[in-house]
């Protein structure tokens, strides 16, 4: 469509046709004269944005439901008739940027955050800081229990005759943090040269990181450009599962790889090439013909005749009413997105006891689960029966609760393997075979949930899934039948 | 092209011509009032189908091999001059559909099946119904050993000091039957509410589900839907290998896999796009340059002279020689889709006994086989000199051999672990070890066979090829001797 | 674009324009006579290559960095004003092919060879001749240390109470020399039969193969269909991920799965299909706005404005300080791409020894060490800022140091695993324990490193990454325990 619609641009522009071409800050025309050459590639990428050909003003003329900015007005010292430039977005909010710094004519920031980009997106910024993957930094590292696992893992070992662990930083950074973010600091500065001259920059730590919970050097949480990279700010991009991807895969989160495997990844990879995923609302049935991750956890979902089916938000999990994502067992969704918060009936911070309690006062409640279901499946019925939608979702919740059951078992065993003084329970994720365990619930339970959730049946079968979790359990009680004989 | 397309037929649109519009029957123009708004997602699917476009008198009208109909006449109750609707396919053969219900005016199955679909594809649905995929519920479940294997691993597990385990059938509708098939039967009625009154609706058990060997509520065995998902009944999903791969894939059928790392995969990845995938017959050079699994395995290819190498058939086993599933062992191709009727020598269900021989009784024959391999030669040679297609085939006969001798060594020393009283062979599938020897035959051996059947070396090697038959095989034996020491 | 081109050529054409049809040499020209309907595939994809419509001459009038040969004139007996066709490629220095024979008319080689491409393109054969891949079978077959592991793994098994191995050259070449390449020799001549009468050709053994440093039946090393196939020698195929990902695959080499999980690799699957992988040079940010692995380790890169980023070459370690892949610890690339010649300070032929000194008389020097990094750093910044990819570099470094380090606590286990006679380290490499920690370093390190050099972070963590390494060592310690106790 994009093609022929550049040939049809161009053979009207050729009966005399022509666009304003849109206005360019002074500031941000200054930019470019140094950058187009010195970073040719982000220039490039920024002229295919729509950030590149849009300027605030036009967008306030859009009706609610097309609009994409959600302020009523641009931030201070942004013009409402340029197009949003670089300028525009590295000096906003200089104050509070420690990673603030004189570059030629200009005072920068090197890195643009949440904070930023609530000037234009309030609404985004704000529900996205309530959210799980906005808190994602905070809800690892201020978890002990987590820290356990983390630091057993993401950490240098040695051998002489014992195995030793130096947790490492640098480790986290490559590992769980890049994910879900680092903490940027800035360490000093030096200098940078180049063809324009030298100039002193910030020394950041814990960088390059784009990770959904990284803590900013203007104290706000998160990194936009994990969804939308990195200068052409795509929603196609971020509305394609390849980004969900990124993070959401196995052998932990296998959304991604289920979703492949699924009758709705099939026509997507096969059919997707012809949708349109920058259609703001995104239209069911004309935009798209089965859903991406971002069809049923995110986006604004109209029908064809314009009715509302589904309503946006940047706090995804406000979709979700039970999360199959095991620690060790599925819960209710939490109702705060800040995680590390929660404390269970034994005192530890995890959503469930390891016999299967939840933490029922931190989680929402089943009124508050009813309506996200039932949400959910009038999404679904957009293309499906409502029957078909509830009696999956009943699928679903057998699927959970017959994976957990196998993980209560393992449990049993694993502490029965503890009170034999096998292995040593006051590190619960550091030997053979509690990091066996570990594999139960957080590799084969959450295969199993997850495709049932999607229907990608080879994850609950022979990849990570019933397989696994069966010759797993068999395994450890040989171990410890052998360790105990 | 096909955006091109659109252009040019815009522009011609311009010049005053004008295209008829096709018919849709009354009775489908009713559903639509309310489907429309109630499942647009469907309708918007359906309407970019060949279905809301064709009328069965205008496939009559077209050459044997560009047909996509093989009925003389449409079924009964259906005119020859509306286009293929709702109601012309929910509405057939109601008086065999357990699953008929009143729905408004309309007496409506919720389930079409290859029994309904038969009316204008009767060829296509006999093909099938013959095939292993038609008959792929049975032959899982009246199959006793596999039934061991599947309940073994099928099942909630408990701990109490001893493992204990509950086979689930839904458990089994979400690994083995989601492929296999589900029998879905009417477990009563209940009462649906919709914008546009209520209405009793039947309820299905098992359901939702679209495994190739489905029980439908009509006594019909199959989902054509599988393949030709939903309601687009798209020849370009079944055409492209992700569909195939929603089932064939790792690690216990790694044919998608296994391609996607092929030469041919690399070659569909990097330039399918540009393919023609609805075209019948298919012409290689023209409409493709390299396979896809229907390629090879299904469709009718012509030369770009019109010359046919390969005919269609739906019974998808009928192109091969030598089944590479290994059960335990590779064999010849089984006679009968119904593979459950097989006894080998032992007495087993299987087309292998243990120590290797074949169950020859139940398999084709040296010149079936002979014949099956020439034509797949003879399509290989669209492409390829006919030494080379023999030359690859030759690779392959060695690979399974060599693949089979080594599972063989496995079943060998996995039945002196039983003689050892190490496992109780009782039930062969249930216990550590014997859960490691299925992983010879079931994971390692059929990779190494599918990679070198399609050329996708990584799996013949170190991922779950060689290197994981020859570590097994070691650890077997390194458990026999720490148990029997 | 191209369609729209495509589009414009045939509204062009109508008004009276024409292109002259490209000039086919008399030879191929009854070359085609009878493969046209022999092998229509071959044709057809020939006839979409740029072999297919463009003369030497032709190639001759463009600017260097716009050539795509390197030769002053074409090879001797083929014309310079014809097209690049069947005969051009299949006939040429026959003197030197073994695999030369009799077809109708003319003198035909079975396999066109790089020395053959050489004719037109002699700066990438012999660029393509020094490089690791040139000469990937020599530095498997002739290291007699690498050889213990293949023949370990690529045997057949039997089981007689004890395991016996014996090693197949079937097995290598359906493993280890499918992308290292096989030794191609003609073994006799044999009757093919065809429709246009039966001709003796040659007996090719170990074919087909399009191993990167196959054996040529003329002497020469390597096979350029293995990157540009087959008769489309398409560049586009060759700048595209799934082709390096053929080989460069997980477990040992999970370049492209990594790539395919990274932010590069997220951008190439949204929006790489809007992208022109053909032109020459290829320009940053109009043909592409993120990298594919040809754009780091192979092209000739230019900015918009036409200046040189980066300069192609066909011996791609020349792009590369750092060899990532652990034998068994990462190391500064070898100096030269035969690395069989390489031997450690303790005679071994490997670049590091077991407790991690690197053969550095084999090796590059800090300074071109820096060199390179340098170069690519230069590339990063078309879309980074140079801090940004120093930074990155930096993580790189520690990434490695850390990887490396936990692989050395695993030799220092393995060694007292050996030391301990509880396995037998002549053969370090076919053992239960040995082959555990082969995968630390093949494998887990290999993961780890690849996660960080091209940013994707799952390969660190749970997929092959510090989880495996983590916990691989733990179980090592308790066989060695238990086995000892």
């Amino acid at each position: 469509m994009k093609r022929a619609a550049l040939l049809l641009t161009a053979l009207v522009a050729g009966f005399g046709f022509a666009q304003n071409e849109p206005t360019i800050s002074e500031e941000t025309e200054t930019c470019l004269m140094c950058h187009e050459s010195a970073t040719p590639g982000i220039v490039a990428d920024w002229r295919t944005s729509r950030h590149a050909r849009t300027t605030f003003a036009q967008s306030l003329k859009k009706d609610a439901l097309e609009r994409r900015t959600t302020a009523e007005a641009p931030p201070d010292g942004v013009a409402g008739d340029v197009v949003v430039g670089c300028y525009e977005c590295h000096a906003l909010n200089a104050d509070a940027h420690a990673d603030n710094f004189a570059h030629f004519d200009f005072n920068i920031n090197v890195i643009v955050t949440p904070n930023d980009c609530a000037g234009c997106h309030p609404t985004e910024a704000e529900e996205y800081s309530h959210s799980k993957k906005g808190n994602a930094h905070d809800n690892l590292t201020k978890n002990p229990l987590y820290m356990s696992l983390v630091n057993s893992i993401s950490s240098v070992k040695s051998y002489d005759g014992a195995i030793a662990r130096i947790p490492s930083g640098d480790i986290r950074g490559e590992t769980c943090l890049a994910c879900h973010g680092t903490v940027v600091e800035v360490a000093g500065t030096e200098t940078v040269e180049s063809d324009f001259g030298d100039f002193e920059a910030p020394v950041l730590t814990n960088w390059p990181n784009h990770g959904v919970g990284r803590i900013n050097p203007d104290g706000s949480k998160g990194a936009c450009s994990a969804c939308h990279p990195r200068h052409s700010f795509s929603i196609e991009i971020a509305r394609k599962p390849y980004t969900c991807g990124q993070c959401h895969l196995d052998p932990d989160v296998p959304a991604f790889p289920v979703y492949k495997e699924s009758k709705h990844g099939n026509i997507f990879s096969s059919k997707g090439d012809d949708w349109n995923y920058s259609n703001v609302p995104w239209v069911v049935g004309e935009d798209f013909t089965a859903p991406t991750c971002a069809t049923c956890h995110h986006s604004t979902i109209v029908s064809p005749d314009g009715e509302v089916i589904a309503e946006r938000s940047h706090d995804f999990g406000t979709k979700i009413w039970t999360r199959l994502f095991s620690l060790v067992y599925s819960h209710p969704h939490p109702k705060d997105g800040r995680t590390h918060l929660i404390r269970n009936a034994d005192g530890q911070p995890l959503p469930t006891t390891f016999d299967m309690r939840p933490a029922s006062d931190y989680l929402i409640d089943e009124e508050t689960q009813r309506a996200r279901r039932d949400n959910m499946r009038d999404l679904c019925a957009s293309c499906h029966s409502s029957r078909y939608a509830e009696n999956h979702f009943a699928k679903l919740d057998r699927a959970i609760e017959q994976a957990d059951s196998t993980v209560l078992a393992t449990t049993k065993l694993m502490t029965a393997i503890w009170g034999a003084g096998v292995e040593d329970g006051d590190n619960p994720f550091d030997e053979t075979l509690e990091l066996t365990w570990v594999r139960q619930w957080l590799f084969y339970a959450n295969s199993v949930k997850y495709a049932s959730a999607m229907g990608g049946p080879d994850y609950a079968t022979f990849k990570n899934g019933w397989y696994e979790l069966t010759h797993t359990l068999e395994k450890m009680k040989t171990a410890l039948e052998s360790a105990t004989e």
